[in-house]
């Protein structure tokens, strides 16, 4: 690979994420010499905008990556599992966005706030993790590091971005029908998504009862933080906000720590926001975090359910398609050829 | 008060509790004698119609409670702070939808599935607890009774509707702006609420950081359930659903407690419907709650972050102004009638 000025190539360029990929290699100035789209056929030719030139979209296919260094895959996990292998036996490093490859031992898993060092060790391919993994672990990572979390328990409000463009149009184009009294088939998401949330649509093991994204959710935040033995439990719930997803956390750590610790530490963090303007009543919200490199996070107090003082509850927010998805992935490339 | 075709006057008739008041004593063919309407004088001579009669709203007064044996108020704290203590003195009992009285020790606070009992020790005024409060309660107390219940994690996705009628209106109105791409100046509630969500804007507490529909929802399941060291932390969040709280749960009881066996406690516990099916991805919901009498209850799994086998997950919603408002203040007055 060309480690400082190399071929970049975007797998998905046309998706939700692909396009936020672009802004953010646009916008950090990623040191790339060239750099190629790629999508389903249906897109082919058409031409995206990158630094004032019109790039043109090319089919996938399994001759695409001679000459790439470097592909963002964000085409979802059959794309990733056909494709990546391909890429990586022509020397392309993949960094991943599909949930593919996440738990293979061999794969890093990585959130550079938290084990940048892990990209060392990849053998062609880095995942990306799952969006709601992401947002909870940048500001989990530092608390662990002050006093080690025992159990995390977490509830979601996940934006319609986590389901892509598609997912994005169906929540404006419902809401748009339900306000003006019209019928409308919902053909994204698995129910009626115009001022209704639901549980993740993910499927569910019939055994734990827990949906994948939930799943997902717990294995990565253990391996993301290096502790198969943490306690996580989550609940998934989509609601009807375009992007940026939400997170009530409860936390419970090893010892007592004061809501003045959490915040001295979290202020410190990198990748984290403080927002928790009691006063004002002005707490991480969806709208803010949109377009927002940092996860917010607030409402940071003691468990009331806790009296032994080990608990805080925070409530956290962050831009599922940057920090969530697009951001962490051109993080982790500007690692690679760093 | 005659016990068995009282007269029942609804203050804040025109308020969306208020409504619903109406349409749960039509709908429940509730044995009044006359039913009076009061509102604000900006109300005052409007008509409402009751099973199919025209009723003049009656400005609220002083001197408006000589004959009314029940009073249903749902007009805010203020309004029953003043004039709840009038009308008991002039002989009505009062059940109250605000949280005037509810922490009162002399106030019974009433879910009728629950604590039907408390009824009978009123000195006036009957308190209705706060929608989360109920809509929660109806689900735990079964399971508290099956095994004893030991903390609770709650975190809410609560409706426009608890912020009132013009809450809605303003999610109605915000959307359609924002969908339109217009500006949209918001007026009811602390933040924008088109496809946004936030932390209830009610005053937070500087000391123990939670805010007061939190500690109402703390304070007042104690109540009910009468356990007053029971541990629960809540999350009270703001999404844009029009109508139907919901609510995930993290429930530590006593002792172990199989996902089967609080499924059975459930199925046969009143005023609850288990919406809990896998196969289909079929889970509680706003939009099928709403309109329902029965909190619908779902996700009902082991708690992943709880080795013991002691802690349950689930995921409730419901009908913010029928089981969390209307509903719930009829069903008291019926049992003062019975």
């Amino acid at each position: 690979m060309s480690l400082h000025h190399p071929t970049v190539a975007i797998v998905g360029a046309t998706g939700a994420v692909g396009s936020e990929l672009m802004t953010c290699l646009e916008s950090r100035d990623f040191p790339l010499e060239r750099l190629r789209l790629f999508a389903s056929g249906r897109s082919a030719g058409r031409k995206l905008l990158f630094r004032g030139q019109g790039i043109a979209v090319e089919e996938l296919n399994e001759d695409g990556f001679p000459g790439v260094d470097i592909a963002l895959f964000s085409a979802g996990g059959a794309v990733s599992r056909r494709f990546a292998p391909i890429a990586v036996r022509q020397g392309t490093v993949v960094v991943d966005n599909s949930s593919a490859f996440r738990m293979e031992p061999g794969v890093p898993l990585v959130v550079p706030e938290v084990n940048p060092d892990a990209i060392t060790r990849h053998i062609g391919i880095v995942a990306n993790p799952n969006c709601v993994a992401i947002v909870a672990v940048v500001p989990l990572w530092p608390l662990h590091r002050h006093t080690r979390i025992r159990r995390v328990i977490a509830a979601t409000y996940q934006a319609a971005s986590g389901a892509g463009a598609a997912a994005m149009e169906e929540l404006r184009a419902s809401t748009a029908a339900y306000l003006r009294g019209a019928e409308y088939q919902h053909r994204v998401l698995a129910h009626p998504y115009a001022f209704n949330l639901f549980s993740h649509d993910t499927r569910v093991d019939p055994t734990s009862g827990y949906n994948e994204e939930e799943t997902k959710v717990m294995r990565e935040l253990r391996k993301i933080m290096d502790e198969p033995e943490l306690r996580i439990g989550v609940t998934c719930v989509r609601v009807p906000v375009l992007r940026a997803h939400s997170i009530a956390l409860t936390v419970e750590f090893e010892r007592p720590i004061a809501p003045e610790q959490a915040r001295e530490v979290l202020t410190c963090a990198p990748g984290v926001r403080i927002v928790d303007d009691a006063a004002e009543n002005h707490f991480p919200m969806p709208i803010e975090a949109s377009g927002q490199d940092d996860v917010l996070v607030g409402r940071i107090r003691r468990d009331a359910s806790d009296p032994s003082g080990c608990s805080l509850a925070l409530f956290v927010a962050g831009d599922q398609l940057l920090k969530g998805a697009a951001l962490n992935a051109v993080q982790i490339a500007e690692r690679l050829v760093a």
